[in-house]
């Protein structure tokens, strides 16, 4: 049965469910380029060639090209294929006023972000962006949740870049949209999935009954590690000055940091980057919040990071194929280097407990029920009993150059979305020898992100001072 | 008793009950300036400058920094004072792409005008537009419906401007929030709006009994009158191509035409200049109907003509103070004069039925009532019914050049906000010895919508022919 549609998994059906005109749920990044290789004569951005090399790579990740549909017995949503596809509704043009500097950028792109994506098209918008000072020009990518993650946005994205400079592309698109289906189709296919779901529950539970012993001894680890996950997940988290209800507009800012000082740091210490990087975070999250006059005795964030589970040759099929930890944020610690060493016990712990393992399976269990039950307590979760304070997550980007039609790739800052009563996000990516931090943040909540960005800085510094520079 | 909350009027508060993702209920007006006397060194737009002014202006104009916010026993709207007034989120800075043509700034306004105002906030937005060809800059300013007609919208607009070029403006801002008061004072005022309410309803009854002959003229004409207006708009519409289900995203464009050769066919056939407008539509629709291969045998389009009621001497405290007259474009008359023969003839019979007065007798009643069964009736009216196909509105403006902070006014081009399963609006501005069109359209319905703009050139064109060059 050759299929006209595509079911979402149990977690991407999350990202839907979460979303509400104060939490659309895109992830986004920013990306910058050296605008001379598609400068016009003008003095503008070649907009045409880009808009028509995404056309052309549109062909290879079909998805793009495909927007939600409900199904007729469960309302359940799926993917197929958009006819009337409208390349120029998704990939925009425009242009920061003169002369056109950081402030001008993140303004825009906080409007552009606070926007959800339009439901009935599919679920991305490419906004290219000219008049950057520097010589530089911007590509500001928004794409649903429900449709990648960290790791697979930046796969698609990449599918436009090259290794070298000066790659020929041959541009040109063969798609059209498969001939659209009646519901009666669409309720066919329904029914064969039902079908196979049931076998494959069946040949479990028949597994189970051929080998008991080895079948209870992995429920039993699993038990365990999902009692890890949601123990981790129920504790409620610390009252603080980022987390109210939020509104529906948004501010970004930037923190860019150079890769070799955070990996000197990590080896100092024997810590990983991210723990150096989440180091930065509570360093920076302590200034803020005492230059803010808030009370920061006692105060520990419990952030929640998102960790990537595909095995290194995935082939980002599965749009979402992440879990998470929780830890605590140490943010009354004044000592830098006592914050990291508090931050590595934890991570290390967390690794051994195998909690991420639980959290996966529970993602697992949920796609093969079919059920939604999993995201419906994340919801409750995350509305009522907001589990955690903040999410840090950190994806890792390219370690060499690439171009996009021969521009040089200079920065990449990613952004996530925020859940209800999460008045700051943050996203972490690396390219050739920078890390840079994508903060994302409530308007309203936190009108002074430029100062929390400073202060992350700072607080790099002070970790960098502590750690390489001993006194004496 | 001084009152901390103003409420709506019936006829404002349909405006928010019409209001949908899809169908955004704001209007806008797309305004060019040169920009040499407002002109930076690095060549973009003194922004802060021209914010500085709206921000010293807003304070005669309070209602700009008021929000609404719902009565404690009936939740109807009421304005109160926004604490924490962010001028910032309204006064926005944007640019063109190179070289900043018409159809990129068509595509930004686009972009703009359908993203819905944030109901928390006061429902207005500004934006200023450097980057256009020409030596020019634009401003888009978006305001509600609630919150203004067409032509309230200019006057306060309109506070902006200087009659010369070189007016000296003393900028600074002493406003600040009235303190906010609990639900009890608002309670309290909504207590004592119903009682005056009720008391003006008894002075009314209470003058028909002591003079029973003289209210029941009155009230025989009003009968009448909302006769004429309520058989206008209930006659089912013409199905027709312009009017299916909206999506959430629009085009704009601009037809500008010579305010002296609409003026000349008018004199030269005895017809306002509002008639020779509606025939130039009516002759426009139908090329681009034609041309879209669109049967236009017997195809007759009813347009809703709203009408300001405003005494001369009004003092703009009324947001919205309009009523409606309905007429039929005969889209299938191939001559322009017998067309605009037809639309005088209809106009002239509209006038003498009283029709205008009854429907602003309807909102005058609803007002009085405190009751919204008007708009509910409106709504259904607009939902289900569709009792006409396009909104085609005038709004006169100035005669004489105006100046923002020395630059010079060049165009004024105005946009209505669709209605449910209307795909097209036409909003009309006359400044100097021009007059604009605007056109407002789902992005989806009317893909091409240039078109459709350069039918409705041709139009007036074909019009002037056959008024001012007849054969000799």
């Amino acid at each position: 049965m050759i299929r006209h549609s595509t079911a979402l998994s149990g977690l991407d059906k999350g990202f839907l469910l979460f979303e509400s005109p104060e939490t659309p749920m895109h992830v986004a990044a920013l990306l910058s380029f050296s605008i001379e290789k598609l400068q016009t004569r003008e003095g503008g951005l070649d907009f045409q060639r880009i808009r028509d090399l995404v056309e052309t790579r549109l062909d290879d990740i079909p998805r793009y090209r495909q927007r939600l549909v409900h199904r007729p017995l469960s309302d359940e949503p799926v993917w197929m294929d958009a006819e009337g596809f409208d390349l120029d509704y998704h990939v925009r043009h425009t242009a920061l006023p003169q002369p056109g500097n950081r402030t001008a950028l993140n303004e825009l792109v906080g409007r552009v972000i606070e926007q959800p994506l339009d439901r009935k098209r599919p679920l991305w918008e490419m906004w290219l962006i000219e008049g950057l000072e520097d010589g530089e020009f911007a590509l500001l990518f928004k794409v649903h949740h429900c449709m990648v993650d960290g790791a697979s946005g930046m796969h698609l994205l990449f599918s436009l870049f090259s290794l070298c400079a000066d790659e020929k592309v041959e541009f040109g698109s063969h798609w059209s949209a498969r001939p659209r289906r009646s519901r009666l189709t669409l309720l066919a296919e329904e029914l064969d999935e039902q079908a196979s779901r049931s076998a494959e529950l069946a040949s479990l539970v028949a597994g189970a009954v051929r080998h008991p012993q080895q079948a209870m001894r992995q429920v039993r680890r699993s038990i365990h590690d999902i009692g890890q996950a949601v123990g981790g997940a129920l504790m409620p988290h610390t009252h603080s000055p980022l987390n109210a209800p939020l509104g529906r507009h948004r501010r970004i800012e930037r923190v860019s940091l150079s890769l070799n000082s955070v990996k000197a740091i990590g080896s100092a210490t024997q810590t990983t980057v991210n723990d150096v990087l989440l180091a930065v975070v509570a360093g920076g999250l302590r200034g803020f919040i005492k230059g803010n006059g808030y009370p920061d005795e006692g105060l520990a964030l419990r952030v929640c990071l998102p960790v990537d589970c595909r095995p290194p040759d995935d082939d980002f099929q599965r749009a979402n194929c992440v879990s998470a930890l929780f830890a605590d944020l140490p943010v009354d610690e004044p000592d830098p280097l006592t914050c990291l060493l508090s931050i590595r016990n934890q991570t290390d712990k967390l690794k051994k407990s195998g909690a991420a393992h639980g959290t996966e399976l529970l993602v697992e269990m949920n796609n093969l029920m079919g059920a939604d039950w999993m995201t419906r307590l994340g919801r409750r979760l995350a509305m009522g009993l907001s589990p955690f304070n903040l999410v840090v997550t950190n994806v890792r980007g390219p370690s060499v150059p690439l171009y996009l039609l021969g521009a040089k790739l200079q920065t990449i800052v990613p952004f996530v979305p925020l859940m209800q009563n999460q008045g700051l996000g943050v996203a972490v990516a690396s390219y050739c020898d920078r890390v840079d931090l994508g903060l994302s943040a409530d308007r309203d909540q936190i009108p002074n992100l430029p100062d929390l960005a400073r202060s992350m800085l700072d607080s790099h510094l002070a970790l960098q001072a502590a750690v390489l520079q001993p006194p004496g």
